[in-house]
């Protein structure tokens, strides 16, 4: 079974790379800080006689040989980039627990029949290049190669230019190596595993996203003469947004709707100038696909209403688009067996974040397992999982592993 | 009386200097464009014989001499800064009308009895340094020298600093010279005089105005597991309270009740994060104080709704009270007559926008013209006023000062 301990010395280890004022990590996609990150793992896993290789949107593929090399490895692996006030456990958990599996069979001479593959991918979280996932989305087929090298940050960098800058342009053409299958462990992101007091829960699906970017085009002026009346307040109008959507999502019982906005930025603010331009981005999901389309209908409605209510001019743009998802059956019982024997408390669920695991499951037999995480929060630096989740779920993928693979 | 078209080529010369892409002008007080105008300007003074003097907080005081120099001048003047995406007339109109006049009185040979005196209030606008108008209220004895060198724009840069970086670090105390009356010609920044086909407005007062510094304070979680009961969303509370305000502003029938919120800022904002901490800035306005008083607490009141509705701590702190002023009846009564003589339509108007006419008016006799400005547009690159109107506004200007200031 594996070590508990080094495990997690492992996580702080990786958290001493961009740590945050408060206890978090700041390892955005493709800067400095996520290369010296890959460089450590890289480095831990080389010590243990694997191999890497790197593909040309900078997906690692880390390989510890089995007996027969030709058959397709079973896989596992995550992401190592972090949100701006990120934790140390999203992604990074994924990555260094598929290292405990390969340490814990490396420490008593194991080799499988199938080869196992850790997988790092690229640029998960979104942040630094929209969409999320869009790495693992390559390699899947979603978006072609060219397009995602293409994709630009905030200061217009390439993640192309940035996979040169830090090194991590590989060789591989995208999508090799076949994956026989894929295992991801995640921390949950959410509360319902710690309200209900369960340790783990196996995933059997991801519920369906979509991006959205806003664009309200009023017309600024002074805040000071201007009547009420005469205005065409671009904030007013994205505040209206807002708060309507809100109160959709929260008037369902369910509690299946969820919507956030999370950047709004006003052109040439001021004070005293009422605004006349604001981009604000939607995240809309669900877990059923018809009630995505009818939150969507929702949306457009009630931006054309703001709009309108407010004399401001609306612009939308879906960037991006994530089905509902369902995982393997095969993969997902493997999980559940591994589970049943630590006999802990757990659940089958849908997670509510996104993960590579998503655009994976299109390619190769995919599910995923989820420990809790304190207070359910996540992309925020309190994120915290205790030792003894994180080695459950490192255990529990191990034996998944192990069971795929072959002895 | 004064030149009209030269007037105008003042005008559009100065706005060669910070030129931005849509036709407007960014000189943000204290830069190097703030400073290249101020030079310009003083260039044109001392060319017709001007003396130019600067005060410790940057205030220029250009000075032609009259018959009676130990007698106070008769004074007039504005700003020469503007916002990030400013207009080519708010506050230059008024300093370049100053130009106007002393260049008409010297190309007549014209000495008046009392000195006469152009000023230029440094950082009216407020946007680099808040408050608005903090020089001219510091002439005028409302914040002290020690406070106003120390107010720090966005980067952390102080006033006092950027003085000395521009060379406007001045040796005159601040408070001289005493004004024997003060005018300002301005455009109106709103729609009411092109609305009612008014060419000049007699300016008796402004509105009270207080300005907000407000903080939302949620927590930041993931947007995609995190059910919307669980969260703490504080850019949902911020939405309410635009969203309310704007309800309360609108309802009010008179139209005197002006809510603005001009800058809205995420803590390390992403899509896929739910905002865990919100700055907004919030500007009040009223004709009357009382009435302001009420705003103010239905805005407390509103604050501390949206923060309850969101499960989010709020806290406001007041940075700015600019209380309702009304003008000198003497100096209202120069222009009025002067307004008369035209035999143009004009009305008496309070003003919706802060001026340093409002501190001024503290330590000596002050009034305020208007002219419309196009589709009452300020605060923008659009701002735009007719050469016919500019000049008509300079012509009372010269015509009340020169019955202040005794032939
Ligand atoms: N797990 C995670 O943070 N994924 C990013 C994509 C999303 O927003 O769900
Ligand atoms: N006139 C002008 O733009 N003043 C700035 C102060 C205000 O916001 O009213």
């Amino acid at each position: 079974s594996i070590d508990s301990q080094r495990l997690w010395d492992s996580l702080m280890a990786m958290a001493e790379i961009g740590p945050t004022e408060n206890g978090g990590s700041c390892r955005l996609a493709l800067t400095e800080e996520d290369a010296a990150g890959r460089r450590l793992l890289i480095e831990w896993c080389e010590a243990i006689g694997c191999t890497v290789r790197v593909d040309r949107v900078g997906n690692l593929f880390i390989r510890r040989a089995g007996e027969c090399d030709d058959l397709d490895p079973v896989a596992t692996g995550s992401h190592l980039d972090t949100q701006p006030k990120g934790g140390r456990f999203d992604g990074v958990l994924g990555v260094l627990a598929g290292l405990e599996v390969f340490r814990t069979l490396h420490d008593q001479g194991i080799v499988t029949e199938r080869p196992l593959e850790l997988v790092v991918w690229t640029n998960e979280e979104g942040c630094r290049f929209a969409p999320a996932m869009v790495a693992s989305g390559t390699y899947a087929g979603e978006f072609s190669v060219e397009s995602t090298l293409a994709r630009k940050d905030r200061d217009g960098v390439t993640l192309g230019e940035a996979l040169d800058a830090t090194g991590f342009a590989g060789p591989v053409p995208v999508g090799e190596p076949r994956l026989a299958s894929f295992f991801e462990l995640h921390i949950e992101q959410g509360p319902v595993l710690e309200e209900e007091g369960e340790s783990l829960g196996v995933v059997t699906g991801v519920q369906g996203m979509r991006w959205f970017d806003v664009t309200f085009t009023g017309q600024s002026a002074h805040a000071g003469p201007t009547p009420m009346r005469y205005r065409h307040d671009a904030l007013a109008a994205a505040a209206r947004l807002i708060d309507r959507l809100q109160a959709h999502a929260l008037a369902d019982e369910s509690g299946d709707t969820k919507v956030t906005c999370g950047c709004l930025d006003i052109e040439a603010a001021s004070r005293n100038v009422i605004p006349g331009e604001v981009r604000l981005t939607v995240d809309l999901r669900h877990v059923v696909e018809a009630e995505l389309d009818a939150l969507e209908a929702v949306f457009e409605y009630e931006l054309a209403v703001a709009g309108e209510a407010f004399g401001v001019a609306v612009h939308s743009e879906r960037i991006w688009k994530s089905p509902v998802v369902h995982f393997n059956t095969g993969c997902i019982e493997s999980l559940e067996t591994a589970v049943r024997a630590q006999g802990v408390p757990y659940r089958r669920m849908m997670s509510g974040a996104g993960h590579d695991s998503v655009y994976v499951s299109r390619v190769a037999p995919t599910a995923m397992i989820f420990i809790p995480c304190r207070d359910g929060i996540s992309h925020n630096e309190a994120e915290y999982a205790t030792p003894e989740h994180c080695a459950l779920g490192c255990q529990v993928l191990l034996e998944a592993m192990l069971e795929k693979a072959g002895m």
